[in-house]
């Protein structure tokens, strides 16, 4: 039990901190996750030891992010998503193309292998939906248009950006022949089609049973079920398993509001997500940060990011006006979960070192900062918009943007 | 992340499958928990092996067990436990003395060693406050003054089981002096006391502080991390985290309506919980029960901790009337989470074997399983009690209780 209880102690020094530090962070109008990320490098290993490195770590800091990309999931409807499709999927993809060329590329001219090139490349392809998602909610913004291409070509990027991922890993273990690459790109295509289309459905015909259950809570028990299902199956066929769990979180957004859910998953949210944010720091080197040239990598590597998806994303939308644009290119622009993932399973695989992973830890949070404020700005112009209360027909306000 | 993957879908058959079979005890009017324990009889390592026995359970397991003690501590109102506090204290007092010399002189007559006697007698000690309460609940009889009498002295119980436990494993290390154990028995039972009484004013104190927080969820996240942390002190002062964590619930349950609280902590217990009783099963090594010694064995020490609480409980509550005996009796019969984490601890320090762990599992469960029709019958003829709504004074039906 000893052990246990030495756990026990690191978990509450974990919560505690990331609860106290999140605090003084919203005071200071920055984001919380912020907060909790830098307790965490304080914390690590690296720094003060007071969180290890052990299996139990890796499996909270999993289920904090399996937790956070349902929640993110619950909110993201198909049919919005579908409105605004068109546009979302150019300006995701651009943002996707731009900033993996250009990161990959440019640690590539450092002398750096290849795999360490594409792993970089593939950290700073995925825009944060939960990041950009609370920023936008924060200002009252999340039914403007922009808002919705924002959301729906950052849902796009992490599609890609999690087979980006899956490639590169492939790639990378040496093991992945043409055919084994087309293969697993239709593996993941093909499961986030099916479950994209099918899930809303398939919660739909459950619906009745699952609330005749007699067991306490069942909608939550099953919401939670499928979360943890469709996340071990995402990790089972290869992909990362938040894909599965934001899939998951998809599956259940129409029956959200009759079930309450957003209000019942919040607690476990409140209390897992903390351990993500907080175990990713943990596992940062700042001391590996401190030499000039990484911390040139730092500077490079950030503006790369930026740069890429301001023109990336911005360019895509620049037909809907040089404000439009602006909006979805400095929207894009956090990045978060999926590069730190990308960036911890480079590490885990040994292709790349902790100065690479601080780095791009170092351009998660960078990102994240420079975004809201820019943000504030170009919205400042517009109304507050209340969002819409839950259920209420909201698809007035986007036919005109798909096409 | 190959690793954490694999966990993943354990959490997910572990939770899914508790959920299920707890529907299926649901329907035939059973507790679910029996339901969650033989789930992980049937799947644990000894059996199926879908289960392992790693780190990572361990912590799950604490982290049930936390939360399931905090939820009844929130239901713990300091009052109301002083208000049948001599009845509670005389009715838990004989209920422990009873079945652990009761337990522990039965396995020492068998010839086993001393050590192993007094684990399994301390594990004979403790009734489940937990499943009493939800058994009570169930009735509608909370507010029954037997109910809190068996509530009352089911603290008491868990208290000095908990204290019966620090006492058996420093014994069985054999680094305790009689000092020692003076030292551990004061220090536990000032813990207890002073986070008793002092805790609920703590939080009062705190009340205003933490509602002004900008944090999301402020309440929670203070309640959650006040939890973790007095689960970790218990846990370094050489107690069970779980007394901290009840004592924790107990601070807060004066503000308990007020912030809403048990809604907000009951997804994270209908997520945590199933994990400390499926897991907990799945440490049983059924094969082990399989020879008719070992099964005579069962039987011996289930009669005797049935026997011991029926006679030491009604004996002690003998003068208000035969049926309120009855009730104490059969109310404090079902042993439950603090037994089971005795044995736990028996097996983890090498004193008891597979067998005798069993043994104690099926214990538990067979005392479990044969309260409540019992518990059914004897308040049959009471009008069916709706508990008060939260907040109500409450103190009218207790005053005559206490003395």
């Amino acid at each position: 039990m000893e052990h246990t209880e030495r756990i026990l102690f690191e978990l509450f020094v974990i919560f505690a901190a990331a609860k106290l530090v999140g605090e003084v962070f919203e005071r200071l109008r920055q984001p919380a996750v912020i907060g909790e990320l830098l307790v965490g490098i304080v914390l690590g290993s690296h720094a003060l030891g007071v969180i290890g490195d052990t299996e139990v770590h890796h499996t909270l800091q999993e289920l904090g992010a399996v937790v956070l990309l349902f929640m993110v999931g619950l909110d993201t409807r198909l049919h919005e998503v579908r409105a605004v499709g068109g546009r979302a999927l150019a300006v995701g993809g651009t943002g996707i193309v731009l900033p993996f060329l250009a990161g990959a590329g440019f640690i590539a001219a450092t002398g750096r292998s290849g795999d360490e090139a594409a792993f970089i490349g593939a950290a700073m392809v995925a825009t944060s939906v939960g990041i950009t998602a609370r920023v936008l909610a924060d200002l009252g913004m999340v039914q403007e248009k922009e808002s919705r291409i924002i959301l729906g070509a950052a849902v796009v990027d992490d599609v890609l950006g999690l087979l980006v991922l899956a490639l590169v890993t492939g790639l990378s273990g040496g093991d992945l022949s043409p055919v084994g690459i087309v293969v697993l790109a239709v593996e993941a295509i093909g499961f986030v089609v099916v479950l994209a289309l099918l899930g809303t459905r398939a919660v739909a015909a459950a619906t009745s049973t699952v609330e005749a259950a007699r067991v306490h809570r069942s909608e939550l028990a099953f919401a939670l079920a499928v979360c943890l299902g469709l996340a071990a199956l995402a990790g089972a066929a290869g992909l990362a398993a938040i894909i599965g769990a934001f899939l998951a979180g998809m599956a259940f957004s129409e029956v959200r509001p009759r079930w309450d859910l957003e209000t019942q998953v919040e607690p476990v949210y409140q209390l897992l997500v903390p351990f993500f944010f907080v175990i990713t720091g943990a596992r940062v080197d700042l001391g590996a940060l401190t030499d000039p040239e990484t911390l040139g990598l730092v500077a490079a590597v950030t503006t790369l990011a930026i740069a890429g998806k301001l023109i990336g994303c911005g360019g895509a939308a620049w037909s809907m006006g040089r404000r439009s644009a602006a909006i979805i290119g400095v929207g894009m622009v956090p990045r978060g979960e999926v590069g730190i993932i990308v960036a911890s399973v480079g590490l885990s695989e040994g292709v790349i070192k902790a100065d690479l992973y601080g780095v791009v830890v170092a351009m998660s949070i960078l990102t994240t900062l420079v975004a809201p404020p820019f943000l504030k700005v170009l919205f400042s112009d517009r109304a507050g918009g209340k969002p819409l209360p839950p259920g209420a027909p909201r698809t007035s306000g986007i036919e005109g943007v798909g096409g």
